[in-house]
């Protein structure tokens, strides 16, 4: 790491990477990095091996069937387009939530503009009740003949607020509902069983709480349902075909995979599975309180949803402008995100979209140390 | 490198990676992996810069004016089919040629299917006057009123033919149609400027002949088009805005970008100026010549378009399946390309689309002893 850097910006993407992950990209680069389903020689055959292990891998992770149900994209916006153009058809409506960001709400809306969906959006953030049965009606009373969709952040990206998954994949199955989950900010922090869940589709990015590289996602289907492609190209297989393979994995890859991503997050995700989502979740809990209670005996300061723990800390101090906060923890090596964080949703149910925020995200490589230089810090800008 | 390889399946993908290009991607994820424009602090700042550095070489490899002109996608795949779902709108005409990938094939193919577009196909690897003049008037043959783009391969995929650039820029230009190169096969192999040749759009993917990883790719534009977006999300900037910024590169890069991917293609790039286009040109026709001339000494070998010198040479031995050959060419610890290429109407026009054909590729690692060794194979082979 150059000089001293206190890194509090996990939620943006995770930092530093387990040895464990950039030995293995370099592993891959430098001895099998075939193009796999291109070729049948050895380092095609090399490739799709650690393909093939790292999607064993997400299966264990979310409780999935079999690998052949992951999907690997270029990132989680990727994956979110691809479910949300895939599965609506004209005249669908389709509901998210209030704590959307940008790679949900934008697509939607797009959609929306263009006379192809409507769409609603059902409040948990800004509501009071929290409580799985509150979000259920809340739900429930926002259903339509047409709703063929419930995509939404398992949870927020400018605090620790989750969804109850649960409740929402009893609506979905009950109504006949596709329920599609971004986890992009909860993989790795929280358990998820696809299954008992009933999560139809899940989505998530490499490089963020499962510490591989930037450059990669998966979406793991639970689903039957044969969607549009957004992408079509090369499969490797049926090249003579003039239209992709129905069935998946290969129908959503089309062209080259991200193999040095791949068998770096194939890394990342066995370290998270050794530590144990249970545990990094207590030492980030551990950690947002530390912050939590350490920013409340600061005079003006502000915590957004300081009740609920985890990875997430949101803040004001005063009334500083939040970029100007930013700027000086970074004089003093500490990593935050001000601004709106891509989450134009999320700040307005949260009366944030005036001014925006710092956020402060954690990560396994976090400790008590980072989080008292960051409340020096805070304590110096809320007093000069 | 595993036991004892001879690496020659450049055109799926470049083996080995020049060392600077794995150790620069190392770097990225040990030292500075950052989200670029998340964030004000060193490590987005730091990302940041490395996406502009990789931005200005891929300017000065193609001669485009400006680095925001660079867009960064995760595939040549995917920015085909972000430019052929972003430019042609509903009733217009494309044309592309016959020695397509299915990454410019399937797209096409499936907005037809759709009744959105219609396309020709002009002919140019199955005829035989293969002259700029020739090509143009067949070309211009083709237009139709509401034709809008021509988007094709410089080079095939399955051998070295390239198209005259310069002559559809020209027709292009004349005619007020948009052309977009898909240099998958020819960028770091041949020369490319793409105002002196008009070409608007060019794509081109990381790990082929840049010698960077697989996972990234990039679309330079020469134009002022405003083109619809494939893919929606977080962009960093205008959070509060529920629409893509208007300007690129920000509009067409959604989510994170491939931050180690695109430092490794720093490093590549720098590797391929620094040797020189036309130097590696002429090693890889050296290479191809020793190949097809060898070839032609084995009884029943049959290369195809052997007059067309370059990285690329397909060939079949007498009537054993091209499966098989490439399998026993494994067994001598030699990687090849069997089969169909994922380039359904290249091998149509080639009359190779029943039985399929093997493809050796060369990269700047090959040397005379690599296609020694291929040759003492495939004579021994033809002869068992």
């Amino acid at each position: 790491m150059k000089g001293e850097i206190f890194y509090l910006d996990n939620a943006a993407t995770s930092f530093p990477k387990p040895r464990s992950v950039i030995l293995g990209v370099s592993d891959c680069l430098s001895n099998y990095c075939g193009n796999a389903g291109r070729g049948s020689h050895r380092l095609a055959l090399l490739a799709a091996q650690k393909i093939y292990q790292c999607r064993e891998e997400i299966c264990s992770l979310v409780g999935a069937d079999a690998s052949e149900n992951v999907v690997f994209v270029p990132s989680c916006t990727y994956g979110l387009n691809m479910l949300i153009k895939g599965i609506l058809k004209q005249g669908d409506h389709v509901l998210i939530s209030d704590m959307e960001h940008n790679s949900v709400y934008r697509p939607i809306k797009k959609l929306a503009d263009e006379g192809r969906i409507t769409y609603d959006i059902f409040n948990f953030l800004s509501t009071e009740d929290k409580s799985p049965e509150a979000l259920g009606s809340e739900i429930e009373h926002r259903i339509k003949p047409r709703t063929r969709l419930i995509i939404c952040a398992h949870q927020s990206n400018i605090c620790s607020l989750s969804v109850p998954v649960d409740k929402i994949g009893e609506i979905c199955r009950k109504n006949h509902i596709l329920f599609a989950l971004d986890t992009a900010q909860s993989i790795g922090h929280a358990p998820i069983d696809m299954k008992k869940m009933n999560i139809d589709f899940l989505v998530a990015p490499s490089h963020k709480s499962l510490y591989g590289p930037q450059g990669c996602g998966f979406v793991v289907f639970n689903s039957k349902e044969i969607l549009d492609t957004l992408v079509e190209g090369g499969s490797g297989i049926n090249s003579l075909d003039g239209e992709m393979p129905r069935d998946i994995p290969d129908r959503f890859e089309a062209g080259t995979l991200p193999l040095p991503s791949i068998a770096g997050l194939y890394e990342g995700i066995r370290e998270v599975r050794s530590l144990g989502i249970d545990t990094i979740s207590s030492h980030e809990r551990g950690l947002f309180r530390l912050l939590r209670d350490g920013l409340m005996t600061i005079r003006g300061a502000t915590v957004y949803m300081p009740e609920h723990e985890g990875n997430t800390l949101l803040f004001n101090i005063g009334d500083i402008p939040c970029t100007e906060v930013g700027a000086f923890l970074d004089s003093r090596g500490i990593c935050v995100r001000s601004g709106f964080h891509c989450a134009a949703l999320a700040h307005r149910s949260l009366g944030t979209e005036k001014r925006g925020a710092v956020r402060a995200s954690f990560g396994i490589f976090n400790s008590h140390r980072d989080v008292e230089h960051l409340l020096t810090a805070c304590r110096e800008i809320s007093i000069r």
